[in-house]
């Protein structure tokens, strides 16, 4: 399903087929929470450059609930979106979101964070919703442990993930989807190692780093990654979830990850802070009052195309969803931009050169 | 400016000319308050069959300031808006949504609804505003009466407002803008007729009717339509202000209204108030969770022809931004066909028909 193109040093492009069509890595997923891109529509999205899109199983089982979209045809249908989906397993969401009421070898009890509603999630049925759902990849269900956590913990916690790794991989029944394993161990180098060779041996389409960007050092993320990656088969895809900045992403690019997803770019656009190839620009600020220039002059989003920082800024702070809009469009087209960049500048193998003119451009105080 | 085409008994079709191009007339004005029709784009206004949009110089004065506006090249390219835009004077918002301080004949000591700043208004502070905002349409500064509001306030209220209209008319410099008077003088027959003929005289290139849908019951709303429209001149275009509902409309349209504006539709759309061809649809409902029929399965906007029902529901449910945009267009969408609609069956001498039909259709129990 995946083939590599292209390896600039550690870096990596290719292509990974899925149900509903071929995407280019290392490729970015935006954010479609309850079915929807905040702020965007499917048309906006696709404009943006996006070649795949993320729906959050805990989300969609709790509204409007798996049956609902089945029914729709399937999340595609439902959002009316044509091109891949990759859905979470629910695992993070659950540890974040819900009130945890508890986890036990079998599965995981807890509240809905919408009604309180109890609710009881078991691998199994992680994988069930998510063949309801129809979505092209699916995740294995994991614990994802927080940060800090004690090695016994994370050694405990890891154990009962892979074997809902292997149950998940058992229970799983549609052919169309792919299914990926995530390797879990804190930051913990050893567990990392075991959690990566285990998985391996269980084989799964492709494989995720979880329990990363969850507020350890930024030092530590990339010394697991570089841990990590040597032990994960090259023939598929790797995927760091939850990550990140511009900056992590190319870090973690150049390791040889290939799938990011993040809600940076909308959460950030509807705060007004805004991605520029000179850094971020805080819309709202006083400054841009009367600036009649666009966002960003260099960029060729519908945004950036048709309106002013003056009137983005005024829109923003007159609460009109339009600025909403604006924002959250520009800032989802610069990270497919990124991405485009980076998977053009490892054809090239100009990766590194890329890297540090884009960080040096990026960093540099206005 | 004005032309006449046809008249179906006492409604009217015709055309307005503008410095930004011709409208057909009847129409309804999309509010765009803060210089944005609420969760669409210029675009979606433009495919909604929108010709001109409302302004509001109130909102526009407090944010983001005349001299902004203007510095962008005015509000049509400051919002990158290329079609007719009427302003309104900035009166009924002092009067309905800031602290209103005092009314003088020089005029109105008010405070900001944003942040309380005290502000002098006079109607030449209005008019070189609207100027500045460079609207194709602007509005004489009046004083909308409440109601209930007694003859004796109704009367000094009114002569006050006339002379205002008349500052306005010796203070308007740009011979680009059409300026309309407004017809005041509450529930008092004789006192808008009284109105109609001093603001005849003063000769405006249009008349609006002001001070209704304030609360009065919609009999006197209707008997005061018959009781002025036959005052004002019939080479002018008259101007229901604030109106209305569908049936509003079309009572209005009978009786020779040629111009409405409301916030109707986008305020509806923000609570799932959503307008069908056979009523409103509370698109929140309970019973639209499984419903995967479009909105209205007889509309062509874009909301119609790619989102079901139970999508659109999730959405307004789950509080996303999409939600807001897809009731928004359609129901904007659903106003501006309505007025296509009265259009053509004026044209057609067959507009009583037309208007008896469409109310059995929209009033009748689903």
């Amino acid at each position: 399903m995946f083939t590599l193109l292209n390896t600039d040093n550690k870096a990596r492009c290719g292509k990974l087929k899925t149900a509903h069509g071929e995407i280019k890595s290392p490729f970015f997923m935006t954010i479609a929470t309850c079915g929807s891109v905040k702020g965007l529509r499917p048309e906006d999205v696709k404009k943006a450059g996006a070649q795949i899109v993320l729906g959050n199983t805990y989300h969609l089982h709790l509204r409007p609930g798996e049956d609902i979209v089945n029914k729709a045809g399937g999340l595609h249908n439902f959002m009316n979106w044509d091109k891949p989906i990759l859905t979470d397993s629910g695992g993070f969401q659950v540890f974040s979101l819900a009130k945890l009421r508890k986890i036990t070898e079998r599965g995981v009890i807890f509240n809905s964070h919408i009604d309180g509603k109890k609710i009881f999630l078991t691998p199994e049925d992680s994988i069930r919703i998510q063949e309801k759902l129809n979505s092209d990849i699916i995740m294995c269900f994991d614990e994802c442990t927080p940060h800090p956590c004690s090695e016994e913990y994370a050694e405990k916690s890891l154990k009962i993930t892979t074997k809902w790794a292997r149950r998940c991989k058992k229970i799983k029944k549609n052919k169309h989807q792919l299914l990926f394993g995530i390797v879990q161990g804190s930051v913990y180098p050893h567990l990392r190692i075991q959690s990566a060779k285990d998985l391996k041996k269980i084989d799964f389409d492709g494989y995720a780093i979880g329990g990363l960007a969850v507020g350890e050092p930024i030092k530590d993320m990339y010394k697991i990654l570089d841990t990590t990656l040597p032990e994960l088969p090259e023939n598929k895809p790797r995927y760091l979830m939850g990550v990140g900045t511009p900056e992590n992403i190319l870090e973690a690019v150049e390791r040889g990850v290939d799938m990011f997803d993040c809600v940076l770019p909308t959460r950030n656009a509807r705060h007004g802070y805004l991605y520029t190839s000179s850094g971020i620009l805080r819309i709202k600020k006083e400054e841009f009052k009367k600036d009649f220039t666009p966002i960003d002059s260099k960029c060729s989003c519908y945004s950036c195309q048709n309106f002013t920082r003056a009137y983005v800024r005024h829109l923003m702070i007159s609460h009109e969803l339009l600025g909403l809009q604006l924002c959250s469009i520009h800032n989802v087209f610069f990270y497919l931009k990124l991405m485009k960049n980076i998977r053009k500048h490892i054809q090239k193998n100009t990766f590194q050169k890329f890297k540090s003119d884009f960080l040096e451009q990026f960093n540099k105080k206005p």
